[in-house]
């Protein structure tokens, strides 16, 4: 723990969503293998997430260039989905097929530890979203697992991605606090980088199986972050919740 | 009920939050007495909230002009409450004070009906907050009154006020759903048309103490409105919830 770090300073704990609230991986994996029987869903789910960093840099670009708008990310991860589509040999999915398989981000499962972590961070802290995920998404999400989230906040909201500062202060200034008195709880070591760049508190999340069980992730401590935590509910202990 | 509805295809409740959801008039006039001793309550809420619908209207004309951005709901009423404490002789608040006051729209209390009502109409309905109010401030109140909102959606989401139709529209687009799978519950006839224009269901609630006992208001049923609700605990028996 950071030696000037004080919990009760803090005043909001923002979440990183995909991987560090939910598993992405194994939730995609189980709809692609509902829908496609025979299909290596693990594959295809590493193959749809690959290709949301540099979808979501075009849109970046674009913006920065002044060419074009924020897209949400229901839309980034429609256009990823052909080729990954393609890419795999799946052509007996019709059109409301397709629509309705995108929508399994909406349909994440929690962590285990997620829902009962949350409800007790809850107690103390303002508990948000802070993803890259657009409002609808993160809401029939909350809604179906159970998330206490006190807000749903979105790159949305400020119709930037993150890691761009703007994202991670506008959450300072939605909640009228200072950068200090915000968290970034998430499982990526360059979000919270981003955050820190910012002046936020951070926390990391061990999230070893993110991408499945096949492909387990170092999750060893960073001496940057303020608090390392194993999950939400190690998190709650060590800010007294 | 307009006979072409179907609760059923309804997917959204959003729900208009000051005067609807929680009590404007009896809570800042509770905390300014509080505060100043000896003060009308009732005559000061009342004259802080006649200034929201002018200072709202300027600033969306001068975003209209293209002169000046979107005001977050918090600096109007700061702006507003420096006139009414001049007009009501009130000089001895200190700065924090005075900004211990203005978020005293975080802290209104719920109706009776709300919490219950919200719960009920949540096991079968995606329901959100669409007020003018920000999102921290919004936030705030949930936290503090228990208000389970599935998600806290908010004109700063938007950049413009209601009743401009983009806020209406925009709730649909979040949700990926028809302007007319969500219905708008109000307790004022003017959001509601302006939701009726693009295409919303409404739901009239009634509030008839909305500007406290001294000043009862006509809640008669007008035809326009798809339900007519004595409060959200009837608004859920009308649909079933």
């Amino acid at each position: 723990m950071e030696k000037d770090f004080d919990p009760s300073d803090l005043k909001v704990i923002a979440f990183d969503v995909f991987g560090t609230v939910v598993d992405w991986h194994g939730g995609i994996a189980a709809e692609v293998e509902r829908m496609v029987p025979g299909i290596d869903g693990g594959a295809f789910a590493l193959a749809w997430r690959a290709g949301y960093v540099p979808a979501m840099r075009q849109v970046m670009e674009r913006i920065g260039a002044g060419e074009g708008g924020f897209t949400l990310l229901d839309e980034l991860h429609r256009g990823i989905l052909d080729g990954v589509l393609r890419e795999f040999g799946v052509t007996q999915l019709d059109k409301a097929a397709v629509r309705e398989l995108n929508r399994a981000w909406h349909r994440l499962p929690a962590w285990p530890d997620a829902v009962a972590g949350l409800a007790r961070l809850k107690t103390r802290y303002t508990v948000c979203t802070l993803s890259n995920g657009n409002i609808g998404l993160l809401t029939e999400m909350a809604k179906r697992a159970g998330l206490p989230w006190d807000c749903v906040l979105s790159a949305e909201v400020f119709k930037v991605y993150k890691p761009d500062p703007r994202v991670y202060l506008g959450a300072a200034t939605v909640f009228d606090v200072n950068p200090g008195q915000v968290m970034l709880a998430a499982a990526h070591h360059d979000d919270l980088a981003a955050a820190r760049g910012c002046g936020l508190r951070t926390a990391y999340i061990e999230r070893p199986l993110e991408f499945g069980a096949g492909r387990p992730k170092d999750v060893s401590p960073r001496p940057d972050n303020t608090l390392h935590a194993r999950d939400i509910g190690a998190l709650a202990d060590l800010l007294g919740c």
